[in-house]
């Protein structure tokens, strides 16, 4: 595990949470920014994308996909994240809930709706959300936040959303961080230029410059962002006087810090955003300056120990591929914590390769 | 409070939970049941009937209701039990959960889906909901269980169905006990007419007699009974390894417990049904009796106090009105529990008056 920027507050926060038992909450979403041609491998195939959501959601809640024949992985074998999410909950006994903010295609799981209907728009094209939807979904996810932070002791917030790091860059540049060339993807080789066009379109097509939606963060969600951001801001904002929230994501969680700033919420102490080493580490990419840029808030990472697997589909997470979501770095973190440490990289990396044998292998050799 | 049935094991059960943490699920759902002319009066208006159940779960989640103008009450101010309910949640911090299981309306709140869509069918007419849906919700609904479970020490469930006492009861001749004259309603005058005739034309309908289905729990709710009862079961199912459970409710848990016991739940320790002792002392129904048939499980009535109130609105629910409803009866119980009896009956009273002053009185005047 290391801890990036406010090491103190970081050491802290999880000397605080050691023993604890959290409440991972699962945001689904989709955006029509997927769609645009060499965004996203969030799925193999381009066609299977808008399936992704909901089949990491029945991973997480049955074990087994059941929207998609076997789990979403590349031809090659690169598993989605959230097996290493669901192998994490199960080993440590971990609760979870699925909350659905907008995903196109409906989980066959139990799922909280809060108000969002269908997939957030290709922002290049027009508006992601109506004002009204963005509102209501806001005003839903605080109250739940709220209700969920007295049913634990913590959260843990993490999101899947195919496209998402292209939303995320577009609300962090309405609200005054320019962030291009700084989100990261799920490809080693991150397509800076086709997100920044996305981006460069959506703000043209507003008539806006960087931070000029500073001091409006619904709007900037509504015209430029996705579901899924207001969703976690709201939740968040509802748990923060109760509980600690630890924001389970990569590049994307920036965005949603940086609502949650913007919406009145304090980031001083019991926040942070917790992430796997191979965002942190990626070269393509700059956590620690978005965040930096944010507020003075920790970045935890932890280490599922994918470089030394025996599974090249999963040592591809630490070649650049997939990285991160489903909140699974911020997943690894509670089961050790929770566990106050039995749980070792070394055997949750087991447990996850051996998940891997029964929900990829044995389906890839059919 | 008092302790019907197994005393001893009830005042364990008790003296388990005191200064536990309970996280409360309100399931609401519809069945066109409801609609029979003379069956229910939840909900004053019969055209306003449908909107009950979200209207009750807004008065949960925000304290006011939203998809109707004011609060659920007959014309002279007898309230809805969700003001019971809300009240005694608020004043010890107890989180909630709002699970939908098929309500006509849907609430303007956070909830839960399970996998059910409309409002179950009128039983005297054809089945209540396809075999299908019933095993999806039940699949569901036991995983959802489980993960709730996990997050709190024990769980409260509760209901809004307008009509449910009807279902209750032809589940419970489907199942084995002729429960025909002794379910409760929501009237001083118990029109068990009306109710065992729709259950004499489902059983007709189907050419069952009493007990014919007590040995395909999940049929007899497809055929006989409402969505409500298969999501609190199987909740149950999956919480009751990992923590104790009370079904929150008058004679409607009687049928949900029946259907614990068929699905293969054990009805020993950890679990029982609680109440208001206006259902339990009810003398036109018998909840004793029907509780009695199915297993030694203790029912806890609490008592909130309503027969010394100022407002008559209130002392109705002493005098046979409306008796529980939403959890009330649980809710109570576990605020008491929860804050160790620091909160007391007069306390949470002074409370709900405060409540239907605001809610109630006001809009009366307007």
């Amino acid at each position: 595990m290391q801890i990036v920027g406010n090491k103190a507050r970081g050491v802290e926060l999880i000397e605080d949470l050691v023993g604890k038992n959290p409440l991972f909450v699962f945001t689904i979403s989709s955006t029509k920014v997927a769609e645009v041609p060499g965004i996203t491998v969030a799925g193999a195939d381009p066609g299977l994308v808008k399936y992704t959501p909901a089949a990491d959601a029945e991973l997480v809640q049955y074990g087994k996909c059941r929207s998609i024949a076997g789990v979403p992985a590349t031809p090659d074998g690169k598993p989605t994240p959230a097996l290493i999410t669901t192998t994490a909950l199960r080993l440590a006994g971990i609760p979870h809930l699925i909350v659905d903010a907008g995903a196109e295609v409906k989980p066959q799981t139990p799922y909280i709706v809060v108000g969002a209907e269908g997939p957030s728009e290709n922002i290049a094209l027009k508006d992601a959300a109506t004002q009204s939807t963005v509102e209501r979904i806001f005003e839903n996810a605080v109250s739940l936040g709220e209700n969920l932070a007295k049913a634990s002791d913590y959260l843990i917030l993490g999101e899947s959303i195919p496209g998402g790091t292209t939303t995320a860059l577009a609300v962090l540049c309405g609200l005054g961080i320019d962030a291009r060339g700084k989100v990261s993807s799920s490809m080693p080789v991150n397509p800076h230029n086709v997100k920044s066009s996305v981006v460069n379109e959506a703000m043209k097509r507003l008539n806006l410059k960087i931070g000029d939606l500073a001091n409006d963060p619904l709007r900037a969600v509504a015209s430029l962002g996705d579901l899924m951001m207001i969703a976690v801001a709201g939740m968040s904002l509802g748990a923060r006087r109760l509980a600690p929230v630890l924001l389970a994501g990569g590049t994307q969680m920036a965005a949603v810090l940086a609502l949650i700033g913007k919406l009145g919420g304090k980031l001083t102490e019991g926040i942070a955003i917790c992430t796997t080493r191979y965002v942190v580490e990626d070269t393509s990419a700059d956590l620690k300056w978005l965040v930096s840029k944010i507020a003075d808030v920790p970045i935890i990472a932890t280490d599922p120990g994918l470089a030394h697997s025996v599974k090249s589909g999963l040592r591809a997470y630490a070649e650049g591929f997939v990285k991160e979501g489903v909140g699974a770095g911020g997943c690894v973190l509670g089961a050790m914590l929770q566990s106050r440490f039995t749980l070792t990289q070394s055997h949750i990396l087991r447990e996850i390769e051996k998940n891997y044998e029964n929900l990829i292998e044995k389906k890839l050799q059919v």
